[in-house]
């Protein structure tokens, strides 16, 4: 390639960085507010974060027609190639992040059940380990460290830890008192979004390993969310 | 381009076409049996349709990465440049699809309380719909039929509606009787996941219209799936 091409093709990579790193911004922000308005029941907020979702959908439509077009143009070759390919894939993690927040936010309108305060406690815990490990592996992104995305793909058991307890706390709580067995099915799937932003997460730290390594992640991840195949009759037999 | 790029180049479209063609039979396929081992808690297709996931991911990669490596070889413009961006789109709608589908046959293995018939009939329904129209769009997508996938579109709001119901009967059957919490959340999550499936075909949908039309769909889908926003607890004012 001659100097001015590749001048323009890393501007090219450059602007798709930013544009990742402004959707991930977004997404954090989101991702926030969702747990906020949740926990505070604050539904003006929670609208706020339901209208905001488009800016996030518009976004990784952007980043997908620029690594499109950016392929199509530089003809680029091997860690070029999976730059980019990072890069849509990446803004699909964020944009399905994005929709599971503004779920969540959903959620906060339908939850007006004096819920004792433990259970959101747990989901508000939950809300802030999410929002660690999406900071983390932005963070690993921006530094095209494989080292940080390991740590943050090591880390998500402890949400499906969490999850776990909270999913049975839940159930238990549902059983003993089923005046409130609506808002709880409510904070069930707020907890199993949250789960799967953590999902999302690891994800892009399996893409930022990859980027830098040339090759996919071969170690099997620690799985702890076992609650799709726990039968909750146990919890149950009275 | 000469002759011999551009028939190298309509082999490539062909065989992204085809790829799809066999990750979309597939992905009907892990839907059909996860609702089957489901109903009939059939715990070993449950773990064929669990096994079996993982060449759906490989499929998608592969997808991707020929798509990625057309793109980077020929260069194509406008429409040909469209077909390979929703071949990767539609890739991880099927990819999905079958995630959703693992988790429904995972929760086979939960639902061992004796539920009433009922209570599954309305999820049988619910995934015949959702199979009818991953049929449907997939018929639409091989013959480039944008009719016939607005036809999926606009009907993705049975399911949504069906989804609803099945909502409110699962919650007031948990009130009534407690003992069944456990099972009936796992019912729930199924139904969610099989609403979704949903979703995921009309997002092919919209694909397919984008790829006719070079334009993406501006009407307001009608949104019939209300669970989010609903609180419960008018079912359950004792």
């Amino acid at each position: 390639m001659s100097e001015h091409i590749v001048k323009a093709y890393d501007d090219d990579l450059a602007s798709l960085t930013s544009m990742l790193a402004q959707m991930g911004g977004l997404a954090e922000e989101q991702l926030a507010r969702s747990i906020d308005a949740l926990s505070r029941r604050d539904t003006k907020l929670a609208d706020r974060v339901i209208q905001a979702d488009e800016k996030l959908d518009a976004m990784e439509v952007a980043v997908e027609e620029k690594a499109i077009l950016t392929i199509a143009k530089r003809q680029p070759m091997a860690r070029d190639l999976r730059v980019i390919m990072v890069a849509i894939r990446i803004a699909s993690d964020l944009e399905r992040i994005g929709d599971l927040a503004k779920n969540i936010a959903k959620r906060s309108h339908a939850i007006y059940d004096n819920i004792p305060r433990r259970l959101t406690k747990g989901l508000e815990r939950m809300g802030e380990l999410s929002q660690a490990q999406v900071k983390l592996v932005l963070d690993a992104f921006a530094a095209t460290d494989d080292a940080k995305a390991l740590e943050v793909w090591r880390h998500d058991e402890d949400i499906d830890a969490l999850y776990n307890s909270i999913f049975r706390e839940l159930l238990t709580y549902m059983m003993e008192d089923p005046r409130m067995i609506g808002a709880c099915t409510h904070l069930l799937f707020a907890a199993k979004n949250i789960e799967r932003i953590g999902d999302h997460a690891t994800n892009i730290a399996e893409n930022i390993y990859y980027l830098v390594n040339g090759e996919v992640l071969k170690e099997q991840r620690p799985k702890k969310d076992k609650t799709s195949v726990t039968p909750f009759s146990a919890v149950n037999n009275d």
